[in-house]
């Protein structure tokens, strides 16, 4: 059956590259952004233009970027810091910057290991960040990955790399969620709270 | 704080006028496409771009078209069978084709009347719809508005209209849907299914 005009279709499957887009919602899409959002859709075609010709990968970090060297990488203060806050992906730099809780530098991997899908040191820049650990500036490396199998393996692989070179390298604590409540809280989540319980007094 | 290149900010406000995208969203979706689905993301803004330079309005139901007659307009066998099926949106179209039920051809509202949003009859074209009923060729509109109060007020104005150039006017069967259960049903379509029930023998 012929359902639409071939220019439709072909945006309603493009539309299908953003994550959790399925037929439908593509679909949905396709006509509000046709109908009732033309200037919205016009925006977003430019802005997407404009990103793809301007943003690449900051050469210190990773993370992507419109200039070679980040905002965050090219603040000399920061740099003083002398540690480094290793996180997967650019949301995840956001996410720590929230907590203003550290005011020193990040690598991004944009990925993890996972030898099953083929994804190597390399492939998340792991020498790119043994090269800034022969620089010699970094004291501390703080591990943000994520607590998964892959998060989990990513972080001690690199905590191996740092200690070849005598850096500290340390784990974010992983716990109950503030807010959290006991039984709601998996067990392994559980099992890491107790292990790493502090003293109170 | 400063969060993210100009360009990343723009796309990902920009993403934000697709229907159920927040700031969250709308973050992943640019990383995505900046990230691991370039090629995808190129499609996707061509796809646009294109779409907003080609696809308008056909001249006889309204629908989204790349040319000034849409495909089923165009078609002489469905104008040959003098009914008109009512429907707000294209993808109610495709909802009815794929029923296979029904061989006329369609009116596409793009919307339905909602004098609190000062949408009134001729923003749902029933000016354009007026002058079909005139050309004398259609027999019946079957009114497939959605079961909402507005469409079926929408429905009642077209069915009013309808019956000024003699034109017979049906509405869609309202009921429980084909394999569902009378206790998950809403008493409202409960409601209409006694009230239209139809005698077996």
């Amino acid at each position: 059956m012929k359902k639409f005009s071939p220019a439709i279709t072909a945006l309603m499957d493009a539309l299908r590259v953003l994550p959790g887009v399925g037929q439908k919602t593509a679909q949905r899409m396709a006509f509000q952004l046709l109908d009732r959002q033309r200037d919205g859709a016009q925006r977003l075609g430019e802005a997407l233009q404009n990103a793809l010709a301007v943003v690449g990968r900051c050469e210190r970090c990773r993370t992507l970027s419109e200039h070679p060297i980040c905002y965050i990488c090219a603040d000399s203060e920061r740099a003083q810091e002398q540690s480094l806050c290793i996180v997967e992906s650019p949301s995840d730099v956001l996410a720590v910057e929230q907590t203003g809780q550290f005011q020193g530098q990040y690598f991004v991997l944009m990925g993890r290991l996972s030898p099953l899908d083929g994804i190597g040191p390399a492939d998340i820049g792991l020498d790119v960040l043994e090269a800034r650990f022969r620089e010699g500036s970094i004291q501390e490396v703080i591990l943000a990955t994520n607590p998964t199998l892959e998060g989990d393996t990513t972080a001690h692989f690199i905590a191996d790399l740092a200690k070849r070179y005598g850096i500290r390298a340390s784990r974010i604590a992983h716990g109950v969620p503030v807010g959290g409540e006991l039984e709601y809280v998996d067990h392994t989540t559980l099992g890491h709270a107790f292990s790493g319980r502090k003293n109170v007094f």
